[in-house]
């Protein structure tokens, strides 16, 4: 247990900024490489300082490998770090010509920050303004000048490194401060003076002393307890809560880098400053310098949305009517250098930049920079665009884009965008979309309220990591303070989440579940709408329409379709969603279900008379009523899908979802009949079922009353004769026929046969040859197993993700809330299987299945499809392992149709360099 | 279609009995060949004529390639055939001496038999005295000197012609039958005289010509209509249900053979008899010449039961208390000459015959042998005494009781064998076994009660192959007529039924369902017992016990032993049944079922209180109330199987198995646990689910609440510490703990942490060192998926095939009822899957399984064990599947333990056959 683990550390500590290099020298940036060893923040600072030669702080990275050292050795320290972290800042102390612990001039001040392969927002420690003690404070007032700014300095770093470092609870310092404000009768911390930040260090200093910790006057160890801080903070509450529940992606393995770094000052005087920037407009994708400053403040400032920011271009401070200078009128020059530094970032990363800097003084400092979040709209552009600037290939441009931000594009904007009418306020268009739910101020609730199915707006007067989970379950978010750049305004954006930010004469009272918007009062529950794409917010639901997709939308869909493999069909069956689907890109129909056109209205009725008949005849009367009505339908969804497939599953009523569960329901069911009512309510009661999901439904209900199939087969039938277009050549009815719940062969022999028999009978009588295939789904174990044996009689195969999962795994989607998060939480299954395919138990089935269908087709050389119309058809992971086992098509609902595409671009191209990496 | 389907017939009409042969001449006798080409029949006939040297009246048999190429050709007869059958007919005439459509002598009369590989007894048809005519009757009436003999011959001819060939109804014979007797004031057909039964033959002759039919005077068309009639009864509608519904092992492929021989005439005069006899008593297996006979009568006689037959030995006649003369003391030398005929086919054949034999003017001839149907005691005592007579090994002493038919020995016998309280009557004790029922008098309405649930006495005056499915349905059968080889009781026996027939003094009434018995009058529904053992008939329901079990069993089943690979444990929980299963021979409990522990009185209470609960203290609470129960029977369980294997399965609920399900029992455990009624009402909503199979139970509920599985395990541990052998080294606890509904193998790992933790603290605070293992119950498909990962963790698997089959096959056992039945004939599903293992679907995830979780133990060098407890561990054709799959051992409920120990001793001899045989 004593024995300190070495582990392989071929990596060392790296220093950056300290001295001018010949890049020739260094060795080629590998950036994947040093993003794993230094972190994606450290990496990032490396890259500019001595690879691009921008203005960074000198400064030093230490290793991951360093954060693993230190958990396999029980959290002690790697031996050599001290010697090498004193070597480190000797060189920091040349470069900036300051002294860590100077009592004399303008002493060293030291930034910790943590930087994982991947970024965590928020989620980690970073310590300010360290090398700050009593003595130092003295000399950074008299070396600046500036007193009050050395002493504000010194107390919000006591109180920074109380918190993070000695873990004193940060309410502790508020109480001192609001206390301090009290007794001088202070009303706001900016008023305090010198000697009133003077007496709150004394203040901080007790509170630390107070809850029995101690903080120190040694300066170098204020740097090592910070930066164990920081490797701590690797393991801390909220970062496992982040990886287990918001991004399982990122591994407990990896650990974090800690790139310390000297401190430059934003708010040391009128000629400094301090921003986030980005390469291009995050919303919107348009190119140019886009974000927020704030003149004479510290970086953290601009972030925290705690005070309304300046726009960086003139023509963003005329669009947010700001009256603020933007930087490009207050600073011209630094403005002209920043953007030249983000021109030229954006070309070495070939991809928009988000960056940090800092002005000292007149001297502009790059603090960080990485790959910008942005919306969909935006994505989709800065691709488009970039590919257009020859920055990126057209295929590099179609892995850009998440496809699960697709959605944003996707989802309902207002339908009066101009309308005032009850409007409540407006914010910042933080992030895209119109949406309504009811006021929520606190994340827990949001997220007990959206789990009974209730659509939710989280309302904070500005958000923190701990919202996450909240944030997650609302439909949008909608915040008091906050920029561009807020928390509230990336996280929505990352989410595809609405947000309206920094929302005007908003005050939130939590303790009263209430608002105060002027003078109207809101309460928790009452129904709002934010829209996140023009910032206004209203009181109660407005109406919202599907959006136009912008031009560069069209483009980069029509790219991605030349690099995907697989074929995207939609789940639809009302005309208007196979509209959408057509609209949306939609290949083709891959589940129109049949039963789902008979939920509304009069079918409904007839489809229990259909049911609770105790003869043929009776189910022949009921299917007389319901066909005319179907054929009707399929005549149109022909017409809209010429020339393309559409494949419609027959009846799959599971009896209990149609089955009248009232007495009234009962009742109205055996007047309509005409049969007596204890007839009616004995056949439900022989009808029901223990296990409705294991019972009489799919091809079962065919099996036994074929007169089903006839009848359905008709209908469909009749209607491909009567499309319009039945006999143009160019658009012909692409007819699938799909038999639900298949277990065996003989099922399908039996169903194929009355199907054959109904077409030559509607051949006979329309003159009109009829062509199409009959296939399968596949949503049985049993079915999967024996994938070749029904492959010889299907002309295709479906696989139905849904059902197969609940059988594979025993479990009943609607059953298993007691139970299914806990195995997830409890790494018992790796993902919620009915979300996002279980590869190991259903995706074996999966591939087994297609791999004996596959066969048996070659062996007997017929062509036929593959594909998969369960709601995995439309989850991006799922998508991948499709593309893996080499399905033919996905089928998913119509509004995720666009993300399929274009997951199932990426996978092929993934698919193809994975290929060329082996 | 005109063109003519040749077969590769190299099989040839084959004749017998004509003259003798040097038996060194022919090929060796190949019983399967033979029997494949030649039927059961002609096979048999063919050996006893010409291999044996028997007398067997001269004929020939048509093999049955003849009717397969008849059916290929769309039912026209080979060409060839006629020419061939008029050369075989000049072979008999010659051998016979007797002219076919001689109309001066003696004209030979031909039978015209059915015979495919294996008999399906009285499904096929059967023509006799073919050969009679207008002409040749009035040779028989001369040469026989007995014109009555000739003309009732005659008329009862022309019925069967008529009926079989020419189909027409049989109940138009039988109502100018009635006609006749009823014009001329005769009161039974035995005193109709020749001037009658001429007058007879005039009706029956209009009979058919009122159909519009044609009797053919021409006898050799006759004959190929009979013959055609023999292949067209191969497809007939009772045929192919016997084929579908009763022995599905029959092949329609096979087809019939068609035996044509010379007849002989038992009821010729007072030397002439007939009779079936078997080699050795078919109920109890004593060595010994058994049957019935008739003087002066054809064979179908002793057959139909519609006489009262005598007894073949004097000893059983004695033993009937009949008064008739056994054929010993009738006819001395035909009984001595078929002794040594029936010693002769045992040598030969190896096993106990069942033999026709008619008599004619005092010359024996032979007419049929076969292997004769027995109980499964006689099949036992025959087995065991042949292998000690030298007559066959041990191997093939196992291998000669069908192990289905041990269940009659398992059953129920009279408490009180000698009490005549509440006897009704009595009758044969024509198959073992007592049962109680209520009486049904129609084999339909037999089906549809038992289905419903019901236990019936089919009651019958005869039965008939088309009571077959009635006969399945009911628990036994009561007939009023019959012998002990009548129709009724050869099948029961088959079935292992409970059957008396020819009960006393019993008259039924099918028209007005009642029966009486005496001057007693008992209407359908009334509840009887009858038994099978002694013959006796009560009114109501008689007390039954279990029977000891003879000697001989339990020398065989120490046979089966030795051959046996498999270990064969039982399912049970109750110290009862934990008592039977060690009783029939259990190796070990493969499954007790803890929550079945809970079914009773005061604990199923308790268990609906753990599952209210709302919280881990009202579980616990609750929980405590159980488990000292359930440690007592543990603990006697242990005891009683001390040495074995106990595999104690955790608990699996079901919730909707114990939710309460009506106000009062809610408000019951509202009031037990202390409880709002509302709360709790609320509560039993919440858990209500959709689809409970596929919900929370299994290891799921012990996964939210793992206190289950702590106290489970506690209550576990605990009693094998008290067990009082538990320190003995002999008998040591074996304990096995099985985790249900395993779906990945981090549920076990889970599970098997805290059920460690329990051990470890058990162990500390009793001293005693625990030993058992930790298994999980594969009941999921994706559980056999990933049997490799869920073997890294579990020490033993075991298949719970009953979920397995449902999840597989998406079909619920409970809901099933609307479409299996129909499934399995309409041959979508080959078997009902939950009786008999789904070989393709099932079968093949269990073999995957095995092969996973083999591969995974032999990698890691670790010993452990897989088996089967599902119901289908006690099914015959599923444990041949087991051990092909070479599991460890099956687990079945403890009445079906001996049966397949038996099962799987076979398999294995079978397994090890087919080996050499490759």
């Amino acid at each position: 247990m004593n024995k300190h683990v070495l582990l392989t550390t071929t990596a060392v500590i790296r220093l950056f900024g300290c001295e001018k290099i010949e890049v020739t020298k260094l060795p080629p940036w590998d950036n994947e490489r040093m993003k794993e060893v230094y972190g994606g923040k450290g990496a990032g600072l490396i890259r500019m300082a001595d690879y691009l030669g921008l203005p960074v702080p000198p400064g030093f990275t230490i290793p991951v490998q360093f954060c693993e050292e230190y958990y396999a050795n029980g959290k002690k320290l790697p031996r050599s770090l001290k010697r090498e972290v004193r070597k480190m800042l000797k060189r920091i102390e040349k470069k900036m010509r300051r002294r860590f612990g100077d009592t004399k001039g303008w002493p060293l001040l030291l930034s910790v920050r943590s930087g994982a392969r991947r970024s965590m927002p928020g989620m980690m420690n970073t310590v300010l303004n360290l090398g700050l003690n009593d003595e130092t404070v003295q000399a950074l007032a008299r070396a600046s000048g500036d007193p009050r700014f050395a002493y504000d300095s010194y107390r919000q770093y006591i109180a920074m490194y109380g918190e993070i470092v000695l873990e004193v609870p940060a309410n502790l310092f508020t109480s001192a401060l609001d206390h301090l404000l009290e007794t001088r009768r202070i009303e706001s911390e900016s008023d305090l003076d010198a000697d009133d930040l003077k007496a709150l260090v004394e203040a901080f200093k007790n509170v630390v002393t107070d809850t029995g910790k101690v903080f120190p006057q040694d300066l170098f160890d204020q740097l090592m307890n910070a930066i164990v801080a920081v490797f701590d903070s690797w393991m801390c509450k909220r970062a496992v809560k982040y990886r287990s529940d918001i991004d399982r992606t990122i591994s407990e393995d990896w650990y974090t880098a800690v790139s310390v770094m000297a401190m430059v000052f934003g708010n040391m005087d009128e000629t400094s400053a301090t921003g986030v920037a980005f390469s291009r407009n995050p919303s919107t994708g348009k190119r140019g310098l886009y974000g927020d400053w704030l003149p004479r403040e510290q970086g953290e400032k601009v972030v925290a949305g705690t005070h309304e920011t300046h726009a960086i271009t003139e023509a963003d401070r005329i669009a947010r009517g700001s009256t603020k200078p933007s930087l490009e009128t207050a600073m011209p020059k630094i403005y002209a250098q920043l953007r030249a530094h983000s021109d030229l970032l954006e070309h070495e990363d070939r991809d928009m930049q988000d960056m940090e800097f800092t002005v000292e003084q007149g001297k502009l400092w790059m603090l960080q920079h990485r790959k910008g979040k942005r919306t969909a709209l935006a994505a989709i552009k800065v691709a488009v665009d970039m590919a257009d600037e020859g920055l990126i290939t057209e295929e590099e441009a179609v892995c850009r884009v998440d496809p699960a931000s697709l959605d944003q594009l996707l989802h309902p904007i207002l339908a009066n965008p101009e309308s005032m009418m009850n409007i409540l306020t407006a914010g910042l268009a933080a992030s895209p979309g119109a949406v309504s739910g009811e006021i929520v101020f606190n994340p827990e609730e949001a997220e007990k309220l959206a789990s009974e199915g209730k659509k939710v707006i989280l309302v904070r007067i500005e958000t923190s990591p701990e919202d996450i989970g909240g944030m997650h379950a609302a439909e949008g978010i909608l915040t008091a303070r906050g920029g561009m750049t807020s928390h509230a305004a990336v996280v929505a954006r990352g989410m595809g989440k609405p947000c309206v930010s920094a929302a005007k004469n908003m005050r939130i009272n939590y303790a009263d579940r209430s608002m105060m918007v002027g003078s109207f009062k809101m309460r928790a529950g009452s129904p709002i709408t934010i829209c996140g794409t023009t910032g206004k917010v209203f009181i109660g639901k407005v109406a919202t329409i599907n959006p136009e997709l912008p031009e560069e939308y069209h483009i980069f869909m029509g790219w991605e379709k030349s690099f995907r493999q697989m074929r995207v069909y939609a789940n639809a069956e009302t005309t208007n969603d196979v509209r959408t689907a057509l609209r949306f890109g939609a290949e083709g129909i891959g589940l129109a279900r049949t039963e789902h056109m008979f939920f509304e209205g009069d079918r409904v009725m007839a489809v229990r008379e259909m049911m609770l008949a105790d003869d043929e005849e009776g189910r022949r009367k009921a299917l007389a009523k319901l066909l005319p009505m179907q054929r009707a339908d399929f005549k149109e969804i022909f017409e809209i899908m010429a020339g393309l497939p559409v494949t419609i599953r027959l009846l799959d009523a599971p009896l209990h979802e149609f089955l009248p569960n009232t007495e009234d329901k009962i009742a109205t069911v055996a007047k309509n009949m005409g049969v007596e009512l204890e007839r009616l309510r004995r056949r439900a009661q022989e009808l029901h079922e223990s296990n409705p999901m294991l019972g009489f439904r799919g091809v079962r209900l065919s099996i036994v009353f074929p007169e089903i199939i006839e009848m359905q087969a008709r209908a469909i039938f009749k209607a491909a004769t009567e499309a319009n277009f039945s006999t143009d050549k160019d658009k012909p009815v692409l007819l699938e026929i799909m038999v639900p719940l298949i277990l065996s062969k003989g099922e399908l022999d039996l169903v194929k046969g009355y199907i054959m028999e109904t077409a030559r009978a509607v051949e006979k009588e329309t003159g009109i040859k009829l062509y199409f295939h009959i296939g399968a789904m596949i949503e049985l174990p049993r079915a999967a197993l024996l994938a070749d044996k029904i492959a010889q009689t299907a002309e295709f195969l479906s696989f139905g993700t849904n059902d197969l999962t609940q059988a594979t795994l025993g479990i009943s989607r609607d059953d298993a809330g007691t139970f299914l998060p806990g195995y997830v939480k409890k790494d018992i299954l790796p993902v919620d299987p009915f979300v996002t395919i279980d590869r190991d138990g259903v995706g074996k089935l999966i591939k087994m299945a297609t791999e004996l269908a596959r066969v048996e087709w070659i062996r007997t050389d017929k062509i036929a499809t593959i594909g998969v119309c369960g709601e995995h058809g439309g989850d991006q992971v799922s998508i991948e392992f499709f593309e893996e086992v080499g399905l033919d098509y996905v089928s998913c609902s119509p509004y995720r149709v666009p993300i399929a595409r274009l997951a199932a671009a990426q996978a092929t191209i993934g698919a193809i360099k994975g290929d060329q990496t082996k």
